[in-house]
């Protein structure tokens, strides 16, 4: 979506996403954290308000999952339920229901938001499109905010808008790769074509490809797994934090032309001789 | 430069030129601003310390540089002259002198900064090797802190810097041109090598770029076309401010690995059925 | 399809789609030449065995396609019908069955190749996933030979293969943009995948990058607008045969890795002193 | 050197070096070659007929460099001895008086040409553009045809030309590293401004490569590495032949300018419905 950028960044340039506003444009996860300490100070320092939770990973107590429900102040971060590890529309279903309780037992019992994710292939990771359109279909219908996470296909993102999802999630490169945006000329068209919000979600491995996506005009990034296996985790999400915002004012300050030749900051013409 | 990291940026993590000191990591320049007004304003909120001039613009009241040494304010800004209009070692070292005597009328009687350029050619405005490595040794003899505007070459770099350089300042992309870091493996090879501060200077366009080059390990940018010619420049000089600290604290945080393939954020293993 | 690189090219290397056997791995098309003569000469100098021609174009007698059908020679030339145009699944399946038709025209009375193109919208060409796919199931159960042009979507290559496509066709970047791999991440996936041939259609705008193709384990490519809108068509027809040729070898051939650091051609240890 | 296309590439297109004709603009080396059998093999099919040789290498007899005068046919190749392990001019002028001895014994009486590399760093192999211009001055004087390996800097190329070098052979990426064209952006401009054929040296992986450098105007492209690890060298040998050639063709035929969007090869104007 390409928004008419707002005069002043100071009225407000808040995204919103199924009727809900968020002042932050970066959005979080919780694995691969070395500790839930860690995963605590990083959502603090990188000031997201929405972070993303597989919700087959709580409910089955997984590995580093442990207090993650209690770990984090749902009065101020906005759960973003996801299916990972579903590879199939059905189980992405059910799995989106039972995101829908997880969310109430934090408390936020208007919460209909869930990541939806269908993936059937555990190497790779790359979302099944025919599922994920299956899925989406049914889960609008049931009444919920629906952010699939898709490949950078823009024909496919304009069928997920016209199921009724609430954004689009093209992958810039597949989950934990960190390769940046493999796939920036496809998300541009998504962005170019798209009425709802664009939420450029995995591959992103620093800040620079963070603000490369807000700069085409993504109106948001999920990052995690380049947050979480960062050196210093906290640090580095303070980074993306930085980054997004970095990003978002210049895609609204509107980039200088890019130029095929040199052009002199200071031009020689007008010079006297020295 | 590949410094150590500090443990902890709260520590300090300056940057030392030829003894000074800077928080900001970003440079800017005074040319193709639309007005002094937005020029201040965009100095304002880059929130940068060091601020190029070419001197002979200012010397000839060249277009646009009318009241260019009162608009800015040179107690809280570091002048650093350049040589920007000499096409060789010989005009760029007199050029120099008189930048000297432009930071003293400054109040900057202790500036011995000089950004160095010398470029024969018009259009594509590269710098000469051989003239600059000519000019740098001349002016190092004469007490001056010589900020050299080079091609990415690693070996150049080595010369300039045994000479006596302050730093080197390899070009990203043809200046004006906001092509971004099309040298970037040249670049990651000067970081790598050089003992003196590495600044990235010319092609950056957008904030992400900035930030990249402080990912690679780049000491600083600096960074004129892309926020004078921005539609908003003074909101591009503050997202440039924020992508160049979010950058810096990437690097310090230590990026996540690239790999070949994906990698679960939610790994599957240890999953029950829902 | 990554195949088990034949130990020797002299023992044949041919592409197999469909039961059919080729020598050249580039096809080509006739859309957009200056003439009918330089069509002939371009397809001759290629030295492909496969050309794609738009049915409804053909059908509707539209500019540039008057005589098309004389002007190849069928006995050589294979028939690719495409069903550019088309803006759904119904459209295509019909346009398909007049392809049928056509290639029987041509003498080719057991042709069922299609190249099967659904493309909702006009401005970038690109294809939709699920209405191929429908139309794929559709023609493969008719006894088509599906050839589906699609986005490079590793998951959607996958559903297409299953359905029974003999082919999967991924998008180097949209149809005549000449941008080349901008999805090449995503091909090699597709590849890595793949138990069907994997051909390059759309974005080629140069040899190089059709041979890049073929490097990466692409089995064809198709190339039309960088031919027959090259200054000398039938020029860039013989550039492209050849770079087809050279990737292909390549890829038999094995590359040497890829380094992080320079290796000396001419090791430095056992030197004598010169 | 943008030559002036020939009409027809029948009249000829030959590459002429210090007035020397070659109808090749692949130009090959001997080192790393698993045999010198593989190394004759691999010369015959990538069709060259121009061969660097390390002089120390062969003066040291170095490992792989025994027989190396000998199993070359020097009526059909000529030798473009290299300054291989030369760190400095000095060094570099001297090997190049035993290359044109080398010449001699190989019945090359005539020949002066040197492949000159000041090389003072062993890890990276970049040239030293100081070291290298001085070592040019010096050689042209003695009569020399030199070919110098550079760093792809505009600036100092026309310098190496001023000083009335043969050619100018600026580096794609660390030589043996198969980067490829890392710095293609300085590449072009040192081709639009050169009046002496450029020969891209150093990086070329795979023969898409060495296309892409013909295709943008270079003259020549020099391969080892790639061709002798290959895991079948002498099929890698001639896929860079072809690909050269390929190259070639199309810079002379003129590409199709690149668009920003999709261009229908069969446009849908003057449609009848099927």
């Amino acid at each position: 979506m390409v928004p008419n950028p707002p005069i002043s960044l100071a009225q407000g340039d808040d995204l919103i996403i199924g009727g809900r506003r968020f002042h932050s444009r970066l959005f979080t996860g919780t694995g691969k954290y070395p500790s839930m300490e860690v995963m605590q100070q990083s959502i603090k320092r990188s000031a997201c308000e929405m972070v993303t939770v597989a919700v087959r990973r709580v409910q089955a107590v997984a590995a580093g999952h442990a207090g993650l429900m209690e770990a984090i102040d749902w009065t101020r971060i906005w759960m973003l339920p996801n299916t990972a590890g579903c590879t199939n529309a059905e189980e992405a279903v059910r799995v989106a229901r039972l995101g829908r309780e997880l969310a109430k037992l934090a408390g936020q019992e208007d919460n209909t938001f869930v990541k939806l994710e269908v993936i059937p292939d555990g190497r790779h990771l790359l979302p099944d499109p025919i599922g994920t359109l299956q899925a989406a279909e049914q889960l609008v219908n049931e009444g919920f905010t629906v952010l699939p996470y898709i490949n950078a296909d823009p024909l496919l993102a304009k069928h997920l808008e016209d199921a009724g999802c609430a954004t689009v999630m093209p992958l810039g490169s597949p989950i934990g790769s960190g390769q940046g945006l493999n796939n920036a000329a496809n998300i541009a068209l998504i962005i170019e074509n798209a009425s709802v919000p664009v939420v450029v979600d995995a591959g992103i491995g620093v800040p620079s490809e963070a603000a490369q996506a807000l700069e085409m005009g993504a109106d948001a990034v999920l990052v995690n797994s380049a947050i979480a296996l960062a050196r210093n985790p906290a640090a580095m999400a303070e980074a993306m934090g930085q980054a997004v915002i970095a990003g978002r004012t210049a895609f609204c300050a509107g980039r200088l032309p890019r130029r095929e030749e040199a052009s002199a900051s200071s031009p020689t013409t007008g010079l006297v001789s020295s």
